[in-house]
This record gives C-alpha cells, structure tokens and sequence, in this order.
C-alpha cells in the first residue's frame, strides 16, 4: 500500500504513529491575485498544489514527506487595485507560518518545508523559515516557484527577463493543468517599459526598484501569454516534478554538520 | 450558462465586472485537529467545504453568492496536544480576517459572510465579523457549524449535550462525504464526566468552563461515533444544505434600517 | 468574622497566605456606553460590579471566592457614534485579560472566572478564557450577563427577541439598584426591524448579521424601557443572585476528570 | 443645581449635549499592587479615585471638568513577586489609554486629563499623552501623584528621598481616607541601602538604576509606616485637593500659542 | 595598552573572552529632528556619542565600559511637521531596547546602561529600562541629557525654564563639537508663551501638558540659541564628561541589597 | 560648493528647502554580528556605511542624493549564539524601516533607497520596501551587499559558492577601509560541508535550507579569509563605488510607466 501523502487524511493516532525521522513536512503557499485578463485570480494557489501533488504522486514510497492542507491566501499586495487580489500583510503571514511550524513541531516532526507558489511571498517565506530554525529548532526549507517556471523550451530575452506573471510560463501551466479556466482569447503580451540604463535595475534582486503591479501593466500581464500552450506546459511539469521530487527527498534526509 | 459560484475561477476583470448588490462573498473558514482515532485531522476543513459545495448547488441561479478559497486552519487551541493538530492564534486568525475583508471591500462588494466548520473559531469570527463591520463598513455574517450539525433524527440526551466532538453527526457527515477517511473499526463513544451539580456549568454559553480536550477525553472524542452511519450523514447534509441555501439568499439580499 | 471578599483589600501578605484551593478568584468585566435616552452610560459596569457584590453577600462563609476591581471598560464598537461610548478593541481587552490572569497565577490561585457585565465582551472573553487555559494552565470559566437577564417574570416576545439593550430587564435592574441615575421620562420602547424571512438571521448565534446600535435604533434602544419598574429589577436581582451564588460556589471546587 | 462630576452617570444624550469648551474630562489611572504588610492592594487606586472625588468637591461650578470610570489597573511589575500584585504591561496600558482617547474624542471634547495614581505609570503616561496629542489631536495632560504626596508638615531627609512607597506619606492618606482598611500593627519602617557615591544614582530622574522592589525591600515599603496618622492623611488630602482643583480648572481653558 | 572601549571593535572571541563583572554595556541612543533653523538634525546623535566618546577617554583603565554603535533614532514625534524630524514610535523604540538588551544579556554581561541623547526619548527609555531589569535579570541604567544639560555658568531664569531645545545649551555644545555644521546667523531667541498661572503647568514633571513644537515656536527653537558660544559649550562638556564618568564607574560595580 | 550629501548635517529649513525630484534619500542598513575570530562584530555596519561615504564622494554633482543616518543593528539571529552578536527581529527591523519612510515622506521626497550592508537583512528590506511603496506611496528601493562583493579578481569555486561571511571578500574590505581592526593572525579557511546532491539545495535562493551559523561553522567563518588582502578590498572597492554611483544615479530620476 503506497504512503498517505496527505498528512491530514490521518487521524491523530495515526500522525503520532508515523515514524518521522527521516522524514519532512510540506506546507504549500499559494495566493490568490489576478492574473491578467485571462487567468483565474486562483492561479498561485492551483498551480502550488497541483505541481505538489504530481510531485508527490512520483516520490519513491521510501521518501518519508506529508503534505499539509494549503495556506490558499499570500502577500499580493503588488496587484492591490485590481479586483479579486487578496493579500494578507506580511506580519500575518509570517504569524500563520510560525504557528503552523509550531504545531508540526509539536507533533513530532523534524522538519518542514515551504513549498511556495508566488514570487510575492519569497521574503516573507525566507525570513520565516530562518526565524523558525532559530526559535523552534525545526529544519525548514524554502521551494520557491521559480523551480518550475525554468521552461525545458526557448524563450525570448525579454520573456525571460520580464515574463514574471501571468506570461508564456504560468498560461502554459495552467492550460496543462486547468484548461477549462483559461480564457485565451483574452491573453495578451506586455513587459514593462522598465529603465534600461547602464546602471540595471530589476525587479527582484541584488539592485531593484520595489514596484506595483499598476505601475507598469494596465492588464495586469508581465509577458507574453499568448505563446503559451498545454504542451509548454506540460514539459514543464515533466521538468519540475522530477527536480522537485528530488529536492524533496534531499531535503527529507538533510542533516547539518553540527546538529 | 449557470453563475460560476467559485471567484476564484475568475480573472480580476470578471470579477470587477460583476454585478455585486444584491451579493454576498462566502468566506469558508475551517480547521486541522485531531478528531478521534477514526476521522481525519481535515475533518472540519473538509466538511466545511463540502456543505458549502453541496450548498451552492442548491442556490437558485438569481441569488448572487460567489464562495472564496478556503481559509483551510482555524483556531485549534483546545485540542493541543493531540498530534496533527494544527492551530492558528486568536490574533492571527482575526487578522487573516480582517486582511481578507479589506480585499473583498476593495473589489467593491458590500457583503462578507464566514462559512465556519468549527467550533473554536465561533468566538474569533463573531468579534472579528463586528470589528469588520465596524471599521470596513462591510455587511459581515456569520453561519456556525451548528447550523449543519442539528440532526434531523432522533438522538439521546447525552449526544445531545456532550456529542460535540468526532461524534454521532461529524463522524455521520464524513461517512456521507469522504467514507474512504473513515476507520470506523476505531470508533469509540465517549462522554466527558463533567460535574452536574444543582449549578450546572457547561462547555459553551453563558456559564462556561474553559476547557481542553484532554482534560476530557483520551482519544479526542465527544460523543458517541460508533452510533453514526452514511445515511444519518446524508440526512444530515440534505437539511443543512436547504437551510443554508435559503440563509444565504437572505444574506445576499440584506440591508439594515438605517443604512 | 466574615471572609473578605474583595481581593484588594488585604496586604500582600494575607493574600499571601490565603488558602487558595478550593478557591476561585473573580474578576468583573463591564463597559461604558450608551444605554438609551434614559440610563447612564456607567450601566453594564453598574450592574456587574452591583450584582457581583449582592451574590458575593450571599455566599456561605465556607466557599472561597475573592472579587478584584473591576475592568471598568469593555468592548463596545458596536455602540460607536454614540458620544459617551468608551471602547477598546478586542486586541486591548483580550491583553488585559491575559495580563491579570498571569498576575492571578502568580498569587498562587487555581481558577478565574470572569463576570461579565456586556454582551459585547462575550466572544473576547470567551476566546480568552480558552487560551488563559491552555497557555497559563489556571482553570478559566465565564458568567455572562444572560445570566442576570433572565426574567422571572413573563415578557413578550418582542422583548424576548429583542429586548438587548436598555429595555425592560436593564432598566428594571438599574431602577432597582441606581434609581437615581434613571431618566425614566426619558424612556422609549423600540424593536428593530430586523429582517424576517424564511431563513431568520438573528443578532447573536449560529446564524447572525454583524450588526451596530445605529443600523437599527436611533435611540440606542433595544426593547420596551417603559415597561420596567424597580419591583421587576428587584425580582431579577433575587433569581440572579441565588443562581450566581450556587454558580461560583461550583466554580470554586471544579476539577476536571485528568487533571 | 451642581454640575454633574461624574460623566458615566449621564445618558449619550446628555453627554452629546455638553457645552466642551471650554472643559476636561479626566482619566484616573490607578494600581492594584503589593503596599506592604500594613496597606490593602488596593492603595494606589483607592487613592487617586479618593483624592479626584475630594478635588471635585472643590471645583468652583463654572469649571467644566467631569470624571471618567478609573482604570483600576497600572502597571505594576516593579512589585512582580508579591502576591496580590496585578499589572499591565507597558503595551496593554497604552493601548488602554490610546482608545479611552479616540473616545473621549469622538465624543466631541477636546481635552483629556490622566489624573494618576502610581509612580510605575508614569512613563507610559507621559509617552502616551504626547502621542495621544499628537495621533488625536487631543489636548492631552499628565498629572501625577507627586502633586498629592508633596507633605505640608516636615519630613525627615531619608524620607524626602526614599519613602516612595508605602511609607509615611501614602500610609497617612489611607488612614485619613479608608482607616478600616489599614493594619497599622503591621506597620514598618524600611529604607533601601542604596549605593551612596560620589555620582549618585536615584531610582527616578536623570541617573537612575531600575530597580524591583525585592531588590530592595522584603517587605514591599520604601520609607516609614510607623510616623503616618489620620492628621497628616488629612492635612495632605487638604493641600492637595486645593493645589489640584486649581490645575484641573487651568487645564480645562489651557489653548496652545498656535492652534 | 588601553581598554578597547567600543565593544564593537572586538571580534566574537573577544568578546567572550571580556572579563564581565564588574562591568556595564553602554547604549547610546540619539535622534534625529529638527533643532531650529541653525543647528543640524543630528543634533541630539551628535552630541551623544561624541559626549560619550569624551567620557569614555576620561574613565580610569580599571573601569570596565564599553560602549555600542548608536541607536541613531529616536521617539521625536514632538517636533514632526518639520521637515528632516525622522521618528519611531514608542512601540517599536520600545521594542529595539529590548532585542538589543536581550543580544547584551546573551554575550554574558551583566549591566546595561542607556545613554540617552534626547528628552523625547526619557519616557520610552525609562519604561523600557524597568521592564528589561523585570523581564531579562540585566540591571539596567538610564543617563538623560539633563546630565549634560546642566550648566556651569549662569544663565537667565527663561532659559532655565524654557530653554530646552536647541537653546543656549545645545547650541553651545554643538559650536564646541563641530561647530562647522552650525549656522549661527539663523540663531534665534524664543521662549513659548505658555500659560502663566496660579496653577503652573509645565512642559514635562508632575503636571505637564502634552506639547508639539508647532504649538508653541514656529522656528522650532524653544530658548536663546544667540546666547550660545563654544567657550560655555566646551565648559559645559568638561563638566558633564567629568560627572558622567563617575555615574558610569559606579554603575560598573553597582550591585542590588538582595540580588 | 559641492552639495552636502549627509542630510541630517542640514538643517530643518535647509531639507524644506532641498529641489526634492529628481532626487534619493538613501538610508543605509547595516548589522552588528560576528564576523570569525578576526574581523570585529562592526564589520557589516562599517563597510555598509564606507562603501556608502566613498559612493557619495563620486557622484556627480548634478544628481541629488542624500545620506541618511544608518540602522546601526540588523535582523541577525543567524548569528546567535555568538557572544557580541546583536539582533533585531524582523518585526522590529520593519517597523523601524516603515517609520523612517514615513518621516522621509512627511518631509516631501519622493525616492528611498535601502542601502544594505548585511545578508541577513535581504529578506526583511525587500519585503518593507514594496510595502513601503504600496502603502506610503515612495518610490523604494533596495542596493543588497552582493553589489560590493562582486570580485574583479578570480576567485575558487570553493569561495563563489560558500564564501558567504568573514571570507576573502569581506576580509579584504576591513583590510582596505579599516585595517587597525583585523586580527589577520587569526584568520581561518572554513568551508561548510553542505550536502552535495543530485538535488542541489543552497543557503540562498529557489531552493534553500535555513541555516543557522552554529550548524556549519564553529568559528564563525564561511569562506577563506587567509586569501585576503587589502589590495583587493581596494580593487573591490574601486568597482562597487563605480557601479553604485551609477545605480544611485539611476534611482534618483527613476520614474514608473503609470505614475
């Protein structure tokens, strides 16, 4: 009988049971935000559990990892003015993540990842992550979303400089995985008409400009989503699933060198 | 066409373009903790969902009610201990609230109500529904999970005021919604020996003693779970959803005298 | 000679070498806010501290209970644009509960009850009393003020619907302990015209609208203040006393089954 | 007919109805905390609710100035380890204040007094009233107990300099105020052995060590129980409410040079 | 070789390494915000640490001190509306004490002492102070810029009454520390025309009125700041660093009666 | 007259008075934590704060940019456990961050720049800064350390991937700007021995673990510091001020497409 990979289709007894190291717990992260004209708001949130769980469904039954229910709200703040983005602030998202850590470290476990699905939440999910190592003395982990937007396919420089929402990556995704909520017809292409200097500025990174989404797309698009495809999307998954699934074992058996 | 009753399938531009009064948004809000040695720790998250579901399939298509992700952790606290449980703070909790009422404020609705699958959460969601009624403007309501735990069989005294927990209707409603979760081979019935005295203190209401679950119980239970059965479940859900699907017609359509 | 009932009336060193178990410390909650055209804003902290003293006169010598000074404010926003409506927030009010609790705790005494004196506090102090519980490990418990509310006399449905707030029952209590602070010409009688449908909301319960004073009353009235008499208050003031006694004397003995 | 002092007693619509300028309400603030072996508790609130209500007495009708509920509880947590002792933390009683304020504004006065009672609130007050002042626009003042523990009769030199508490000066007031509630047989005399240098330090002012009272005294008092009588209470309580009503009236027409 | 005064300089193992008793972590804390129209905003950081650094060279090599980079902000919301004034909140000074306090008690010190640049700040650091002694076991200290405030020459009973802001004394201070940041042409004389009464009012002490700057000087000058001269600043300084280094050499060594 | 970069040097007239757009305010961030055996627990604090002074010394004087006083002490709990280390908590760290903006807003800029001094702070920063732009309508931005840190010499692989701290980089820095305060004779060569995968997890970035100093590294120490020399820290030096003036150029007329 293959491991129940979802730790809340246990009852107590059972998570009690369970035998925990070697072994992780996987909390996915979503977001709910728009997402262009022609994208569900719920597209953060579907992509992380799905991945997860194709992710989880090519795990070797010997890689002890649980994953726990959603945290289906992020910090989406950068797509505030657009209707259906819900955010949750950073201080409150870095409450629920602490108390869930603390609850999984009550049960027993070592270890615990976050398995993130929105670029919005990566500083509140690193800065949580170490502050729960520090104080709980949990392992925690970080899987950031750009472990499966690395399309096995060519892009263009500027889909791969600029194609961060809602463009080629993410629509080919969700067509592979939700077809029935795109609405391609309404997809469109759009990257910011961002400073181009001697000096570069980016978005994220070592030198960057904090932005909002209104600043720079009326559409809400950072990319081209009319390029996108099931089958891009598929070969993304392929890809991801089984770097995931790697890192999860990895991290499953991770142990420092002065424990 | 019928309405799409999940906001989230919509892109923003869908949602900014809804008609919005008469209107509510539904908010689930459930919780992860140990019921029993024979139901999940999802129990109250998966059954919140699911009369919600059942619930809006009920919906005449003129009553406008859009349901939002699930806030899938509630406020635990009581069941600590317990392995699985998985609790939110009462602070953290009225934040996500809040938090997620300004979002549903800012997309131009004018009504919230929280879908509640657990009793924990009653006293966090009625003060927060107030505050945000108080500090948003937004109509804010609350439905309780006794509104689909008040079986339409009979039952005995002792269900009746001790059978709160992994009980008689829970176990009934899992066995009705997600039997593949159920070990009823582990079933007990159980009920607290609280003191009865000629002052009688209960566990809820206006003379109440705080109370932990294991100050109570060994495994977790309240009530008597070997008495449940799928058709007492399916009864169950037939009347909760009728009566929920006209409390949410009334909602969508609420104004006060003095608006 | 009697027990001193008041906590703060003894030194240190006598609080110091109480016996404290069996024993229960008391600590009223009232508020300061708006309670119609005819009584002062001091009402729900006039009635509790009032009551409290009349059930404690009555208490046989031999069950331990000690009465603190009351937390004179409560949470009352559903009251605001009233002038003379003090409020804290529930975040205030919940940290002030923690707060003396710890002191309790500190004193070496088991149990806290809280009395309340405001239907608006009842979630807060409910929330509280659990997490007191579960973090300080003192054996919380609540007296809500639906316990002196309940008339041994007959009332109309109206008011047993909606007589909440500076109608029938409080004006009798106040009539018959303040007279003086009573504008009894000043007395009106006044329902709101709260929604009735198929599917009742109500203003409290399992299924409830988040509803302010001037949503629904422009006076601040919730019930027939002209139909109280200080006979009334005083029939109330005997069946609380007696029931609050035999409460608190259950309270100062209460022990759970695996403590 | 006298001006009614007490703001509580009157109905919102009285209160709405209030000339407030010019005009001050007045917050007492005061302490439930450890006072020796000889001093209830209570002392500190006790003394600032008694002194306001003489002070009162005194105000010419034509000032304008009316009474809040006190806040029964300080903080105290110089005096943590004697039972009996209940404080608030730094935070709680800010936040306390900070929404007794926005009250107090929203009613429509324009100025806010803190008539305190204990030493250890002092710094929370002053910070408090600046912010008040400057978030709220209130007119806010600070007056502290200093202003009634300044004797009219000479005092020894220790006493000048470490009878802050417990000690000659409050021990007269309560004898004066409420003697049934004092045990002068348990009276004692106790100053601290405090460094005495070349570069004093004191425990307030500009060089100060914080000092805990077990660091200093087993018995909780700072100065000499055993020299306090009804006749220097009284004569204290003379000075004081006199030197007190004159400030109260100045506070209540106090404008800024540029308002 | 002389004592490495700022601990900063030293690497962890030297750090771990300091004999620790007797011995105190000084803390300067500064802010910065507008001191009229001829002094700079860094005023107050100024004169802190350089202040700080003259007395640290005066201290005999067998005190143990050692001083710790500048909190270089303070609580100076007194003087916002004046352009360049930058504040923190008492919350959050509040909380930076504490983390910083609780880094000092984890090295192993014993003793920590504020010294304070800042008259905004007293409140704050005198809370703050009592609650790290109560909460961390550091014997904590507070130095106010009183200390250095206080003249060796005569100055007018304005000034001594009113001169408290980038006045004589400041200004003389900052003409003797780098006097190229000062721009003595704009100098100024103001005093605030606050009420004179039979019943004095002060700006901080026993009875205080909450003030802003803006109410009372539109230069933002409260004093003579044309009385000043570097010959009363570097006076001013001999006595303070003289004073403080004994302060600082006894509370290195101060111990508690009953520690 | 070249522009005077420090602006707390002005005066509150002197800022009023400033042409503000285009225009930066730039506010270092520095950190105070062991650096190894051979560096002092300033090191981040003073490269970030050097690097900054010899940047500003480079502008042109056509661009508008003003220094701010630096955060002194950063989020560096990575470090605890190592005496000398001092930490702010990510809440604190961002509160002081929001108010500061504030304070830079009221005073009329439009631009803030973090400039960055330590790794831990990465997190922190670049969450506050886009809730900074949502919230308070700046324009921020973040200038991390990795920009100073970027070798114009070869350096191993070795050192590129694991040469995170008190390594040959930032050895070299302190041994240019501030020689008298290395221990060269103390210098280390440590290498973490993190686990080498088919899964690669790093210390940073999409797929990361949360370390904690303590798990890898007894001394302290991530890299070679052995290899330092003061000739690259002036080559490293050379580079970084280059490349930051050009970006604080940049930032200064920075302007978004939908302003």
């Amino acid at each position: 009988m293959p491991i129940e990979r979802f730790l809340a289709h246990l009852s107590w007894m059972q998570i009690r049971d369970l035998p925990k190291d070697p072994g992780v717990v996987i909390l996915p992260v979503g977001a709910v935000e728009q997402h262009g004209p022609h994208l569900p708001t719920l597209t953060d949130t579907l992509l992380v559990t799905q991945v997860l769980n194709h992710t989880l469904a090519h795990l070797p039954d010997e890689v002890q990892a649980w994953a726990l229910p959603a945290v289906n709200y992020g910090k989406s703040n950068e797509h505030l003015g657009f209707p259906g983005t819900m955010s949750l602030s950073a201080a409150t998202l870095t409450a629920v993540l602490h108390e869930l850590a603390a609850s999984v470290k009550q049960a027993g476990f070592r270890r615990l990842a976050f398995f993130n699905g929105h670029g919005g939440n990566v500083a509140v999910l690193d800065a949580a992550a170490r502050d729960i190592r520090a104080t709980l003395g949990l392992h925690t982990f970080c899987l950031h979303p750009a472990l499966y937007c690395d399309p096995p396919f060519p892009t263009t420089p500027e889909e791969q400089r600029f194609g961060i929402h809602a463009g080629e990556i993410e629509t080919s995704l969700v067509l592979a995985l939700a077809p029935e909520l795109v609405r391609m017809e309404q997809a469109v292409r759009h990257y910011p008409d961002f400073p181009s200097d001697v000096a570069p500025l980016f978005m994220f990174g070592q030198a960057s400009a904090a932005w909002l989404t209104r600043d720079w797309s009326p559409t809400g698009v950072f990319g081209d989503a009319t390029a996108a495809s099931a089958e891009k999307g598929a070969a993304l998954l392929a890809t991801a699933t089984a770097k995931l699934a790697r890192l999860i074992a990895a991290i499953s058996r991770f142990e420092v060198a002065h424990g």
